[in-house]
């Protein structure tokens, strides 16, 4: 890297700093590219030589928050070698997923209320990050769902993540009344468990 | 009513149909105090005769949404007298509620997205309203889980919805690749019988 890219470089990573701080501290609506471009020291026009746009600055900041989330979810189970294990396994997944959220409420946040501007499509490199954390679900769903083939499975995957998704994002909602940590862990766990009950009464 | 409190009422309607169109046509985003005023025929300060805040007004606006919903999902189902209609009933619901949100989507996404004013607390009407949706899941769940007290029986109702929820707002989101709406319906229709089935596994 010549000393002019190494510098570029180094300044993006601080632009990207610098948002991921302000997503952390006032969600999206906190993210004022003229408030970013004074905090690295840079002019305002000066940001859209390190990203393209406001959209790709959210995307690199989700890029390290999914990484976050699959170094959080890592850390949660054991590899399963049966069945009563992969359920074990979803159900610390799930929790871990959920702990994860609440202690990223922000950020997390913006995973899901991002879009981008009309008409732009998301890069392959933030759809396939986000891919490869399915691996924490269709691991444990291969032992549980032997007889599907893949995409089915791929499938049952996205819908059991969209699942505890939903249940985590309405409990940690503060719109009703938000739901306390033992509760929502009850419900996640409880919604793992009679999936995979009805997985092992259908097969 | 006096003549003047017939005029504000119907002016507080006009101002809530003008909000509840430019939610439909351009989201939570697309809501502006200063053009509902001129759609309206009212000075900008006067619409704070009509509500109390924009809160108030999205909140109005809520309502009526939520009123739709409502019929949309008692349209759905027929009364069930056994297990087996229990499911089909829920499976019906799940689906309404899906046909529900693609067809009114940024209607229906503000009921989610919408944040009350830091501090502000959601009024008594608008959580009373979301609570009398639930009759639709309680109903079925009372065949199929009759073991369980009632507040047991709550916290599954509120599990179920947000399980459904949540693949319905992941699958509709446009970010990754949407979902066609039959895979989308097949995705709903497999959650709900999954745990209807994990539900009479485990009674």
């Amino acid at each position: 890297m010549t000393g002019t890219a190494a510098r570029r470089e180094s300044q993006r990573e601080r632009l990207i700093d610098a948002a991921e701080r302000a997503i952390a501290e006032k969600g999206l609506a906190g993210l004022k590219a003229r408030e970013l471009a004074r905090e690295i020291g840079c002019s305002l026009g000066a940001i859209y030589n390190l990203v393209a746009d406001m959209d790709e600055l959210i995307l690199r900041v989700g890029s390290r928050t999914l990484a976050r989330l699959d170094a959080a979810l890592s850390a949660a189970p054991k590899p399963a070698a049966s069945q009563a294990e992969a359920v074990e396994a979803l159900v610390a997944v799930a929790l871990a997923y959920s702990a994860f959220a609440r202690e990223n409420l922000r950020l997390w946040r913006v995973l899901f209320e991002h879009r981008m501007a009309e008409g732009a499509v998301m890069p392959d490199w933030a759809v396939s990050e986000q891919m490869t954390l399915f691996r924490h679900i269709l691991g444990p769903l291969r032992l549980l769902a032997p007889e599907r083939d893949e995409e089915e499975r791929n499938l049952l995957g996205r819908t059991l993540f969209s699942a505890v998704h939903g249940v985590v994002a309405i409990g940690l909602e503060e719109k009703l009344v938000a739901v306390p940590r033992r509760a929502l862990d009850r419900q996640i766990e409880e919604l793992v468990r009679l999936a995979c009950r009805g997985l092992a009464a259908g097969a």
